[in-house]
């Protein structure tokens, strides 16, 4: 039966470098292929079919926020959206809401035209010719599976910049910002709320969310005054204050998204289930958006290095964890095998969808600045894909008129994983991949990152800088923004560290308005924590342990007098 | 020196049951009083000073929320309130651009009238008769440093209802849903876009905020469809997914935003700091607040109950965390008596303040629905003061005409801690303290609740009911949810297991919205987790645990063919 399958399957492959009928070679750049033909994408946003309208606004609740659009040659916008609540009937849930505003849309447009718009993104080779003119060049549909380019090389998700670039950037903003709060699926969430930029194609009802985004941008007040010589307009973008803790949601809902229209599409053989190797917040975002979705999702992890408690988020999310008698590579081998073969769509770390959905984090900063754009953003670095993913939000809204500049990036590496450093260092000269030496910042501990290329490209692209910090560097930060109220992770921690070098060589002013991305919420990494504040890391002065105080026993035992106990409790280190 | 210190707060002390003259004896019922003038309590609503206003309506940007609210006798508010975007010039910080804000809104106002309103509040005895008019009765500014009434009962916040009510609830809804999303300090705090409601008289850069509340209202799609008999309403409002990770914080914004209220007015010793007896979410959230506003937080504990990795968050908060060598309630005992003697504040679960800041999540969730109300609202009581903040602030929402009724409320109890429930079995005839039996809800883990008189007021009131669940019950729950995308703490079990028992018995109705109260993220529990799916909890089936597949060595190690290595993998447990 399982032969049977793996025979049906291979027929589902289309073997874009080899013709279809050569042999089942299992190389890993198979495209595994659907949607032969593509159905018009229709966008349509909004809803004319308000039950109730509470509207919070004084203009008519009955007019879509794209009726002011016009025409696809004329759109001109003058007049803002209407921000109106919507009220589903009783016997509808969101989703099925969803599909009858589609259906209406559609129904009343003749499937497109009219006044919907028409939006599309598709894969291209990373780097290669822009523009949605190159008809000739190497594309993909987002309904294809493929993870590489022809000659291997990374992949990117395109956008038709034209059809986008037919609204003025008042109309983005507008748009953006009336989705704030909106209760109308899926708009409430973060990455939803930029759908058009996104994945247009998608229809709202197989969209996968946990409304993630809309994460904190956190006046950073105390960290800024007290300790980086009274900088007044610095700022944390907490991306990990999320469903399962770490920004690795806002790519995900993405992926399992696409994955879910493509299970819900007419293939022979659907996809089985989505598979990644990851011990980390990769792991446990896929876990929980297919967990939601119903979608199987399956962990592969060598065996030596599983422990439950670092699984605990996959296990609980009833992810298959499968634990395999060798080593990383050799579960990365086996997992692009698998894949390549069966129908089991991989999350990887090259996957260019999720970096369209943790690209809403930077739209997002600009929304909170109310479009202004603020001088620094410092992002941690490991894999690389995230920084990308900035400067890929920021670089739309410059395109699209939104905002009229980018800010200058920082790519902040642990010492111990700094691959990009060095390269910067070298003047983007020479880059030595390296076996990165273990680090508190786990997640980063890489040393050939995958998006090398992208994040060089974003790094030029924005004047930026890569800077390192050591072990005791990043953990001292990380402990000293804790003393002002966060609870940062130490990759956060590594980012911190950055800053505190840039601002003592005065690279970046104190009047710069600056963020720090926070990648994962602290108590992912609590053990680092409790380690430090116990002073039991070797060579480490931990000098910002805070561990608890002793009171003598008569304080306790009430032999002393309250007097005698207020004077040991008057001793204190509780004054500012 | 520490003890002139004693004796100038000594005459500070206002004893209010025994007269100032009275002897110094450590009873904990002082109460330390500041402000004997209280300077009228001015609210603006919204800029009169926009920089660069950013309309996301089509309404006039300079229009007040409260422009269209008229005179005090006669508001009839008709417009709706206007969303501008607020642009503060570059050299003034968020806070400076309240207290700007604000010194304008006086001076056009003369420090008061015209167009700004005049809302307040007070403490009162929790159960005393109503209304502002009862200027005999027990009251005290909140400038006060007063937890129990006289009598030694609660106390509870009241507001100025008739100032409230001189707006209609359309006008309330308006300007609530006006202000998600908003830039403008402290609105967009999902606490502080209630101010009116929640500390009338605070000015907004005396605020400490961050950034709590507007958390996800979870849809649990397919927790309702697969394991509630196709429930397809059924909603989770995550209020753990937050700054520290609990539901805490949004009290603590309120009483640590007091505190700093108080330690910048005009007193001969400020407050010195605020303290609790707490292991678990409490001191985490009144360690970050502090931490975040400078004011030293002082956490009490018994030695021999401290780990560091428990006291992660207070300790790495730079809290002051005090190892006692005595149990409980010697910890308690004396930190009664220190708070009564040094300008330390108490912020206990007695506490009213903090219940004027979590009863916003109701408020929340009934925004989030459109302002339509849920059928039901679950929510785990330990010390339950929580089921009462929910009921305050679906109450406030009904008084003002926001809605038009209320929910029925559910208080679920684990079965080891459940005088609640016994109580409520009882016919509210017979309440007996208890002591509780250790419980994986542990910090429901509570004989003898300080609140539960105020939980009997909200379930009359909302003809609720009273649930339990046992160990194995709530742990089975939780990890069901886990297993649909959540990642439940045990409290969130608790609410869980609650539910499936009134679904089965046919009290909640298939069709019925539901919504359960996540207190805390399932990251702060994982020690239960772990132990669940490696089923090592005694006595416990744990027949939802999810362990890793380890796969047979010839997989892993390639000596298979890649056909039979297929075969291996269509046998694992993923399909749907």
């Amino acid at each position: 039966m399982a032969s049977a399958a793996t025979r049906s399957l291979s027929s589902l492959i289309s073997h874009r470098r080899n013709p279809p009928s050569s042999s089942s070679s299992s190389s890993s750049s198979y495209h595994y292929c659907y949607a032969p033909t593509r159905r018009p994408i229709t966008i349509s946003v909004g809803s004319k079919t308000t039950r109730r309208p509470i509207s919070i606004v004084a203009a008519s609740s009955s007019s879509s926020p794209l009726a002011g659009a016009g025409a696809d040659t004329d759109p001109n916008p003058t007049s803002a959206p209407a921000v109106s609540k919507n009220r589903r009937p009783a016997d509808e849930n969101i989703r099925e809401e969803a599909a009858r505003r589609r259906a209406e849309e559609e129904g009343l447009n003749g499937g497109g035209g009219g006044d919907c718009r028409h939006f599309s993104a598709w894969y291209a080779p990373f780097g290669s010719a822009d523009g949605d003119g190159d008809a000739g060049g190497e594309r993909y549909s987002l309904d294809e599976i493929v993870y590489r380019s022809r000659s291997g090389g990374l992949l990117d998700v395109r956008h038709d910049m034209c059809a986008l670039a037919r609204f003025p950037g008042s109309y983005w903003r507008e748009l953006f910002d009336s989705r704030v709060g909106r209760t109308t699926w899926p708009y409430g969430s973060g990455v939803w709320s930029k759908k058009e930029w996104v994945l247009p194609g998608i229809d709202d009802e197989h969209i996968v969310s946990l409304f993630e985004g809309n994460s904190n941008l956190f006046w950073a007040e105390r960290l800024g005054r007290d300790h980086l010589g009274g900088m007044p307009d610095l700022w944390v973008k907490h991306c990990g204050i999320s469903h399962t803790g770490s920004f690795k949601d806002l790519g995900m809902t993405v992926l399992v998204s696409q994955v879910n229209r493509l299970r819900r599409a007419p293939l022979s053989r659907p996809i089985a289930g989505v598979g990644c190797a990851s011990t980390g917040d990769t792991s446990a975002a896929l876990s929980a958006y297919c967990a939601a979705a119903g979608i199987p999702a399956i962990v592969f992890l060598p065996a030596d290095r599983i422990s439950l408690a670092q699984l605990v988020q996959p296990i609980s999310n009833g992810a298959t964890v499968l634990s395999l008698d060798t080593d990383f590579d050799g579960c990365m081998r086996l997992i692009r095998e698998v894949t390549a073969e069966l129908p089991i769509y991989l999350a990887n770390s090259l996957n260019s969808l999720r970096l369209e959905g943790q690209k809403t984090a930077a739209v997002e900063i600009l929304q909170q600045f109310d479009w202004e754009v603020p001088d620094w953003v410092v992002v941690p670095g490991g894999n690389l894909g995230n920084i990308y993913a900035f400067y890929k939000g920021f670089e739309m809204c410059r395109a699209l008129g939104l905002v009229d500049r980018l800010p200058r990036l920082v790519c902040a590496q642990a010492a111990n994983a700094n691959p990009l450093y060095r390269y910067y260092k070298s003047g983007w000269a020479d880059f030595q991949p390296l076996t990165a030496a273990p680090t508190f910042a786990s997640a980063i501990q890489i040393g050939d990152p995958v998006s090398v290329d992208r994040a060089v490209f974003a790094l030029r692209a924005t004047d930026g800088i890569v800077e390192e910090a050591t072990e005791e560097e990043l953990m001292d930060a990380m402990s000293l923004a804790d003393r002002t109220g966060m609870f940062a992770c130490p990759h956060t921690g590594v980012a911190l560290a950055a800053l505190f070098k840039l601002r003592d060589r005065r690279v970046i002013g104190v009047n710069d308005r600056t963020v720090v991305v926070s990648t994962a919420h602290g108590l992912k990494f609590t053990q680092s924590k409790i380690d430090y504040h116990a002073s039991s890391i070797p060579d480490m002065a931990c000098r910002f342990a805070n561990p608890p105080v002793s009171a003598p026993k008569t304080v306790e035992t009430g032999e002393d007098s309250i007097e005698e106990q207020i004077n040991f409790f008057n001793l204190l280190p509780i004054s500012d």
